[in-house]
């Protein structure tokens, strides 16, 4: 039929106010609005399927071994019982995998899938109708009721013949025979309830009314290190003790010391050629002298650009030399990938298209007003020879791939396209997916998010200025315990070259202390910038959030030997990480409630509560503060009454808690923070359980 | 290049652990994993658009006049300014309406646009980068800081002219001419940072790299009476004084009654001929007696069934006078629909395929074990001929609606397929965009929310069933200030004819009271079951939540003129409600401290705070409780320390407070509630503002 004009008349009351003045008179509709398919009949709807990054926009992120828990929230009508499968598979492939969903109760299905190999795998969920079960559940509960139950057990015959002709297996036509047969009810009922045949029809299901989720959604599998690595950013050229310019071979004899304080990743700044027309002076000085080395950032000069290394610092095969050097200590070797040039940029005179050039012929520098950065050119993206330009770029990445590096920090990605970056990073990893990216972008948090969802393994946070309890239990929650957590990787630095927060001007020793604790525990990722970090190097540049004569701008000699360096603070609290895989993740982490706004106290365990880690910390560098803990046993695996044993990893103190109330003490000069093992006690050892 | 074998080279100790086993070896990619297109170069992102009900796949739900405030989280790279537009059309319609969207702050744009017509409204997001407004905001911050702009107003001039080739403007072609001039640098100046300027590039957009979101969302848009109405279920055989069947011609007498207490729609059980076979008797009797009324229910006679009027009732004119007579009053008439049928329903004979038959031959009837409805046979929905009972079922609600009814009670929908309530509602509301549908569905919270998100107007709750403080607040505030809002909207009734809940057996007039006030209160959307509700009927059939001498299957005769009759209450809660537009929504409503666990309090107010309501309900019907509460001022539209007026609308006592501490007493006998008007004070006119 046409569509016609449907007069609808006006009702009542109700239609007073801004409906009078509606142009209903004016709808048109048509008479078969939609029609009637076989997919109307399917009687299992998927309302929504986790994980699920912004409907499916974007990839959540794994690593290896993690496993991947699939949730479906499925309902039908009535009382019908369902069934549902996860479907996963590498998103190279096409065939899926299927897994038998449970339900884990108020109408959500749970799965876990493991994953085995890098990239993306992609994932949904198929659920139907289960006709046997649900004539079993009825059986049964007519049987529990005393009803009689003949012409059930027929129905039922009737669907395992069904089931039968399906999937030819002798223990349907068995059953059924049974169940159609004279043979006592007993039997039959004995039959029908029993779990071979359970068994045997749930090998037989009758998927014709199956439905699939909506959507394909994708994870993105990384290596392991993407979710848990300690970073230690050094610069090279200050790796020499005499203050002459550092080389890739000083940097090389610097790794056993780093290997000792455990960290997994050497993240040097660019290591290229610096450009000289502009150099900046130290402290970022307009005018720079002869002998200045000038900014790393400033990258390019006539020795070459993004793919050589500092005649200063040596040679390729110095740098190669280096990354074997630090796998043989079980570290590996990070660059700095700053997609921007210096004037003398090979790439300036061979791709002038790459650069924008000003109504006065000059090539626009970096700017921030007043700020000039005249030793600067950012790439223009959008330029007539765009796309030679980004493959150029990608090839950057590439080269040091096959170089052996596999982890890259790649500066300020926020200020080049969110979609490069997505095409790059697949680019890159399409090539290598163990190479893993930790974006330096403190800017917006949509925009550092959006740079996460397009690809990038961890984030530089908003942690280096966050230092209240409330402030960081807030951030801390938002990254841990909400959506953020499936596509965001935090990682917490107290310090970097740019960015010397104001508490650690004052703070003295245990601020440092109390803040590589926070990094370390908070965060699953986390780094610092040293040896500046670790001897607790304080002395600020007047008017700049910076160290004074930063080594941005010129080479520094460390005496590692300082004796109030914390070298021996980080090793320990970097075997303390290693060996407590409640610190391996971010998911677990709850804060637990303090009397006082200056002790925060939070835990993390594993999904067993195995390994349980509750870390107390002091926030105020300058006073001895005592709080009141009330323990969130259930997050810590403990019940109401029993007794347990807390172990400070940092000092080997043991005390022994029961219930929720805890006092603890925290004396900055000593103990700013305690990094507590919780152990259960075991009656029947009579002893405190050691899990590791 | 084709695709070749990548050998990733293990690195590190941070591959050490689960990595370690990795079939990464065989890994294989191809060399170019994404082809670059123009898609890549476009630089705005646009993340979210809300509302988004599960990623887009069902519609939120708005009414007529209702204004739709889109918004959109948006980030481009860089400091480049955005610029972005709303686009929604009718579903109907193919062309967009551009509504231009206003940064509201941390990268989320809005707009609001106006729904005037019912049916399925369209809506999607477009952005793009601004060049114009970036380079003017760049040339302000260097004019700020005192730098030399030549240069920059020649790049303006190049923007002008562009824009000026895609939209001739005369504004555009001077402005150009003026910033490559050699006139004065402050008149250059002033043009270039000037509104008229401004506005001329905003008319000629460069769309080029404009992005579009990549789902078209959909909001239903349905009558005001969806989201705010009071609705009155009665029995029409009851509406006779003297012990005999009532007639609609009886009910049409009590309409004037159902007038003055003020409600919106009046809601009939069904009014069909019911079956004598299997017929239940009193409280649901196995055995009816001959001259027993049987349950509405069980529809279906020789004298017809779900497009018939049972003859005790009357004939279809009775029931278009009833609706007539209804509408004169500004009172609608709702029909209950229940999609099932007694032994004997016409359709039994004529659609056999309809039900489902067990292999003894008999039709399966209703049952849930023990129990037994030998007098109720559902339809079988996925029979052989269920494209017909499709029809036919959808056919019943257009009947009715042909005949002027426009709210529908579902009876029972989660026993039916989802997907034909999709189907079903969509057809009627296709053919009459102003019916509604209130799903009766008594379910779990999944299943409940599914059939509001496929297409039902209104549901029934668990508020029936939530009587502490703790309990109200947690679902009250689920259902008004989650996405639940978005999609579900929940209508409060304190008792039905199926529910009849403990806290009124012994709870008094007081107990229905408060139930009362929280139900009109608490949501826009509410019912109650007369007249024994206002008669404050309360006593129960044993064994059973239910009342005793259940409407259900008897006539019953009520004395309206009891003395503890709630009509006045009723009367004036229902004009308060209609006088109040803060009361005529839900998403406002915020809950306010109380230190006594008895005394809920809670508000809601209209957006621009005009009209603000603040409820205080004494949840023990039994003792006087006294408490202090915290109110959010700030939800109230109070500033800190003004002294503010609260006017009791339901005993018109007045009273001043001042700041967020306040006291109350509710004596239950003589006050269980308050329902206060909050009024500013004026210090101008050195009175409170009387908003309306």
């Amino acid at each position: 039929m046409a569509p016609r004009e449907v007069v609808v008349r006006q009702i009542g009351g109700a239609l007073e106010g801004p409906a009078q003045s509606l142009p209903w008179k004016t709808m048109t509709v048509a008479d078969d609005a939609v029609h009637l398919s076989e997919a109307h009949r399917r009687r299992a709807v998927i309302l929504a399927v986790r994980p699920e990054v912004d409907g499916g926009h974007y990839p959540a992120k794994r690593v290896v071994g993690e496993p991947l828990v699939i949730e479906a929230d499925i309902v039908g009508d009535g009382h019908d019982a369902l069934r549902a499968v996860a479907l996963d598979r590498p998103a190279s492939r096409a065939a899926w995998r299927e897994t038998e969903m449970a339900l884990a109760g108020n109408d959500t299905w749970r799965a876990a899938i493991e994953l085995t190999a890098l990239g993306r795998h992609a994932f949904t969920v198929v659920a139907w109708i289960d006709a046997f079960a649900t004539w079993r559940r009825g059986l049964e509960r007519k049987l529990a009721a005393g009803v009689d139950v003949t012409v059930e057990l027929l129905e039922g015959a009737a669907l395992i013949e069904a089931a039968h002709a399906r999937r030819a297996d002798p223990a349907l036509r068995q059953a059924a025979q049974v169940l159609r047969g004279a043979g006592p009810l007993a039997e039959r009922i004995a039959i029908a309830t029993g779990a071979v045949l359970a068994e045997a029809m749930a090998r037989a299901p009758d998927r014709s009314g199956a439905v699939q989720y909506g959507r394909e959604l994708v994870v993105t599998v990384e290596r392991p290190l993407a979710a848990f690595s300690a970073w230690y950013e050094l610069f090279p050229r200050s790796t020499r003790g005499d203050g002459a310019h550092g080389t890739l071979r000083d940097t090389e004899a610097r790794l056993d010391y780093i290997a000792e304080l455990g960290f997994d990743v050497v993240y040097l700044p660019p290591i290229h050629p610096i450009g000289r027309a502009f150099r900046k002076g130290p402290d970022n000085a307009d005018a720079a002298e002869p002998d200045d080395p000038g900014s790393p950032w400033a990258i390019g000069g006539p020795e070459g650009g993004h793919t050589s290394v500092h005649p200063a610092l040596g040679t390729l095969a110095d740098f190669d030399r280096l990354v074997a050097a630090a796998h043989r200590r079980g570290l590996e070797i990070e660059l700095d990938i700053a997609l921007q040039a210096s004037p003398d940029h090979p790439w300036v005179a061979q791709h002038p298209a790459w650069f924008k050039r000003r109504p006065d012929g000059t090539i626009q520098y970096a700017e921030n007003p007043p700020k000039k950065y005249q030793d600067v050119y950012p790439f223009d993206f959008d330029s007539t020879d765009w796309r030679a330009l980004w493959h150029a770029l990608r090839d950057v990445f590439v080269f040091w791939c096959e170089r052996g590096v596999r982890a890259f920090r790649v500066d300020n990605p926020h200020t080049k396209p969110i979609r490069f970056w997505r095409w790059c990073l697949a680019e890159v990893q399409a090539r290598y997916p163990d190479a893993i990216f930790l974006a330096e972008a403190f800017t917006r948090p949509r925009l550092m998010y959006a740079l996460a969802k397009v690809g990038f393994s961890q984030s530089y946070t908003y942690f280096t200025w966050r230092t209240t309890r409330a402030e960081l239990e807030a951030y801390a929650t938002e990254l841990a315990c909400t959506e953020v957590a499936e596509f965001f990787r935090p990682s917490f630095w107290p310090t970097t070259p740019d960015i010397f927060p104001e508490h650690l001007v004052h703070g003295g020793r245990a601020a440092f202390v109390a803040r590589l604790v926070l990094a370390g525990t908070l965060a699953a990722n986390y780094g610092i910038y040293g040896p500046s970090y670790e001897l607790c190097e304080h002395e600020p540049r007047p008017g700049a959030e910076e160290l004074a004569r930063n080594e941005k701008y010129q080479v520094r000699t460390w005496d590692l030997d300082r004796p109030q360096s914390l070298r021996h603070v980080i090793a320990r609290l970097n075997r303390i990480r290693r060996a407590h895989p409640a610190l391996h993740g971010n998911r677990t982490l709850r804060f637990h409630p303090t009397d006082s706004e200056f002790v925060i106290c939070y835990s993390k365990h594993t999904p067993d509560h195995r390994d349980v880690v509750l870390v107390v910390v002091n926030l105020d560098p300058h006073h001895v503060h005592r709080a009141y803990l009330t323990l969130d046993l259930a997050a810590l695996g403990l019940s109401g009454d029993e007794g347990f044993q807390v172990h400070d990893l940092l000092s080997d103190a043991h005390y022994t808690w029961r219930g929720a109330r805890s006092f603890v003490e925290l004396v900055p000069d000593h103990s700013p923070a305690h990094i507590f093992e919780v152990r259960r006690f075991v009656r029947s050892e009579n002893q405190f359980e050691h899990f590791l």
